[in-house]
């Protein structure tokens, strides 16, 4: 196989946020390790290395105290580099949890005040995304959740999150802006527990909502695993529902703190079969990367972080599509639909052993998908 | 407090499944410790220590190849201890895992005979319920799910389960039963993944039912705690849905093997909150256990595990009446308020400090619902 | 019971770090939410509220870069506060985690100049706090770790660690401290593994020490839970080889970031065993408390937190006592220890009936305790 | 690279235990789904595949309650297949954990009498190791844990468990057997939780015993994943105290139930570090096999499971020496040693810029890594 061929192009749609490639290095118990980015900076680089488009919080872009003629001049200024070096913007997203106003949550704070300036904040977010021609609206709501259950009834956090929501939909009907909105779940951290924390729960509760012909899911891999669950069975159920509205890769160890790892680098058979459910699905949204450069990296490690994120996903394609050819695999699989289709058409006691006793040879399909993820068939 | 505050009647509705003190202590290292107890006998321990009701799968009452004479025999015997011992079936479910048939699956076994023969075998258990008088049918999809997610389409195993759940509720209809379904979701085990893996996947799978309204979910604590959910918030998504319809009471370790512990012996915060909830949303619905005694018990200790898992949803049950009389809590809780709607109705700059920096007294709440869990206020 | 025995006296010698009433509330998604406060004010309002000391890390003190001068002058401040307020610092810790210059280790550092300037670091807190009068000196290796183990042979890691240890060790013995080193492990965060993660390893590695008599553990409740393993039993082999020369009190839900919750306010039947141990055992080192208050929480309930911890210790403390006096739980116990010894003293053919089917009255036994610790008995 | 080099030779030294192959397929929801395979068959089929060896638990040959003569007609057929086959068994183990006398523990059971009789078995499992042949002899405490914290004190379940192996110890050297011990650590399942849960627990556990230089460990990486520790770190902290006497060989999920997984099947990039840290420090004894083939097998599937073990350590093994003799990577490696050793060799005020600021080109070098273990470099 041809190197080239983990060569990132444009129509491959790959996409990064701002604040991926922008990330510092600040964790829990440490100081930043890397300067600040500016964003025209990370439009030319990442347009260099075959991305397709950008993605960001208001704030990765505009100052949350700054003046009206401050963030014209500012998007003015991002919407020329993204010109200059042939970027788009195909999504756009709004950060409620960085500023200690949002510490008992946004859309869910008990306060009625923080809960309106929440909306208004998410409504200032979607017409900027208009703006710059996105149409989805992502919302990750960090701090929509609850250390002590006894100070707030979740019965009204869901009713509160559920205004939220509307009242953004109804904003972008009323405006007829042509966008989605992507709500993604997390099961923790930073609060400790968030409501609506996987992805099945985001999707029932799209079904409550106003308007939920508008309103899909933005499944991010690490936070299925956080919560120990199968990210293809939580992105297929997404799938069945015709939600799944844009998708955040990167990798994540279970079940601990939010790694935010680059994409594919941790669990490799776990990815491969994320790229084969958006590659058999036809997915055909932004393959959106939201991770970060470990913090031992300086701005070289940054770009290896962005360069090897598309690589990893185009050599996965790669595997998918030898999946399909290999013939020993689908033999495999062609011999378990066989045994399927032709045992006994009812089970009874005189074919119940039959079916007891056949066997589905997953070991054998299993170990030839493992041999050709290892370069070895 | 009086300690006969804490003895059972039948009036709390608390139920066993005859699978729960019927436990024989096996386990995936060890053999059976205990002998098998006869349905009839479990009826009567557990009415004399005051349960409402029993619960059972098909065949944890009827053999899977009974005769029809062997299985009516059964059942007839059956409903005289019901009678005789003031018991009733308020649920029924269907064991759909046990059998080698059903190694990969039964709803969403790849093979059809096995799901035709699946479907077949909960129609009967359907049948069985509403002979004994359940209003509640569950299911528990034990061995639908994955280890190889190249073997199965996780959006073919979807399809297919929604099928199976759709027949089952045309059967009700069609029977004009008074039974309404329960699906229960868990995360893993005995399958590597577990399809619908949660409550809410599970409540968004339903709202793709031909006859949605006919189901619902019952949530197992232990289930949520595994995949480090909170259970609080699962079924606070339910009950916001009007889709609690039954309830599974145990504890749990996060994150590891099925425990199926005695409720509220492991998390007695967590258990507070799951009753605090049900008491306080007016859930009506049976008290359900589904645990089982520790490997160590002798039949002795199964009726100590029987009498102590209704003594616990009591004393927890008390601590929710406390908790709504106790006047500094009602204090905080009404500072926290005043707190909330006082302030600045409008977040601006000259208010953005106010709300950066106002508490919201979440330590000495916590603190005072601790002191009043251990008895010490 | 008196509510004034929840009252912390200094002979119960509680202590806080000063980085845990000093948390900021800075967190991977969100900026501070509370002012610094200056080491004499926490020194103060901790006296007051009934501690009897006071830790740091090198930094929670004198900054990185501060001139000897500065570092003098500020010293003889907070000696000053400690005198006036009659607070005693018993242990010291350095900070080898938050500077840049440790993103890829300290002790572990693949580059040996930052090796040998975290050595340099380690002694001069040694030196600190021989100054302060601490007996005890905490090591722990936050950045001691790895993302890509094909960066850093894990036993090179070791090594390198070792040779830290043994210089700090040589460091006291040249200088002739009363001191002793506590290692504190951690699993994972904010490195994506952590060498030395457990109790059990962290003994271990002593063993390998040129002067393992002055090295022990300082266990911390969380870091066990965020491994799922219980901190009971880590605790009780760190006593069993007499290595428990410190302890840091906290809570955390099992498998997820670090949340450092005040201690006992989430597994309550968990720290009631914690306690339990460390009263049973004769543990007389100081009991500190190594958590923070919520995010949510301003200067009033940062002292909550504080009051709470100390509070929770001594309602858990009485239900020890309880524990051991209530005559059903020791009737429970004797009737165990009976059946234990009074059975067939050896397993043959004839005993083996016996000894498989006799019960160890486990259920009645927790029942009992968790009607203890609700205060229902 | 030609296929086979996947094919195993009797000088890999790979060994299975009877319990693997042999497994039913029994799951705390199911019922077996496999006949039993005699060992006779298994050590035939197995030498057929390439293996080199066979392990066992006493039980697994030779059950419980045989008479003298059975056991002596059983052990002779047993031989007489390994001798015709070219089999050895360099490991035997003892069962202490199936029969329901080991309910509440082996060596560290409540009871004295079980106590002395799993002493007594495992003495006489050891004398069937010597008989075998077998040099090394491993103890799982699978039934050494609790539930309940308050019914024994976890310093006394050391203690005991240190009597057990001690006399174990005793055993061997009084029949001058030449023999070693590997104690196998796990966290939890089939207990609640297990004492000395992981490999450094076991390993300071160790140090406390009489004979600690026959005593070594044996460890299991879904042991170590069960708590979400890296089995790397583990392995490589056993191997710097000379204590990797054995290996268990399989594959897990983090933090849940025991999967026992073949080998490499799942998680890809930690196999390999695994395979890697073992052929870099020339461990030399047997490559054990401890998984089994999923539910869903049939005998095919059997042996396509311990064929795939196999071959997938073999793979890994090619990855080990492809990782060692790539150029960029070797590159990679190289100029972080350089970056390392060439930077300022003081770090004070005038290069701390320089220490801080640097890359360590870990994002790049992973890459690379995971390019290599995909083939596609």
């Amino acid at each position: 196989m041809a190197t080239d061929k983990l060569a990132p192009q444009k129509d491959d749609h790959f996409t990064f946020g701002l604040w991926t490639v922008g990330n510092r290095g600040r964790d829990p118990f440490g100081d930043a390790v890397r300067d600040t980015l500016a964003p025209t900076t990370i439009v030319r680089e990442l347009s260099k290395l075959g991305a397709y488009g950008i993605t960001l919080h208001d704030n990765d872009l505009i100052p949350m105290e700054a003046t009206s003629a401050e963030r014209d001049r500012i998007v003015n200024e991002f919407r020329k580099a993204l010109d200059e070096f042939g970027m788009v913007v195909p999504m756009v997203t709004v950060n409620l949890f960085y500023d200690p106003i949002f510490k008992d949550g946004a859309f869910t704070s008990s306060a009625p005040a923080v809960r309106r300036f929440a909306i208004d904040k998410a409504k200032r977010a979607i017409d900027l995304g208009q703006e710059l021609g996105a149409h989805i609206f992502v919302v990750w709501g960090g701090r929509e959740g609850a250390e002590v259950d006894g100070a707030k009834d979740p019965r009204d956090a869901l009713a509160w999150y559920r205004e939220g929501i509307n009242t953004l939909t109804e904003h972008i009907r009323s405006r007829r802006y042509d966008m989605r909105i992507a709500l993604e779940p997390k099961p923790n951290e930073p609060r400790g527990d968030i409501y609506l924390p996987t992805v099945g729960s985001m999707l029932s509760f799209i079904g409550t909502l106003d308007d939920a012909e508008l309103v899909g899911v933005n499944p991010e891999i690490a936070h299925a695993k956080m919560a120990g669950l199968n990210p293809v069975h939580e992105i297929a159920q997404a799938i069945d529902q015709n939600k799944l509205f844009h998708i955040d890769l990167n990798d994540q160890r279970i079940a601990r703190f939010d790694q935010d790892l680059r994409f594919g680098s941790d669990d490799i058979k776990g990815a491969f079969y994320i790229v084969k459910l958006l590659e058999d699905s036809g997915y055909d949204g932004p393959l959106h990367f939201d991770a970060h450069p470990y913090r031992t990296e300086d701005a070289e490690g940054v770009w290896e972080f962005a360069r090897g994120s598309m690589r990893s996903y185009l050599g996965y394609r790669e595997k998918v599509r030898q999946f399909h050819t290999d013939a020993e695999i689908s033999g495999v699989l062609a011999r378990i639909r066989e045994l399927n289709e032709t045992g006994p058409a009812v089970v009874d006691s005189s074919s119940l052993a039959y079916w007891r006793e056949r066997g589905y040879a997953y070991e054998k399909l299993d170990q030839l998908v493992t041999e050709l993820l290892l370069g070895l068939r």
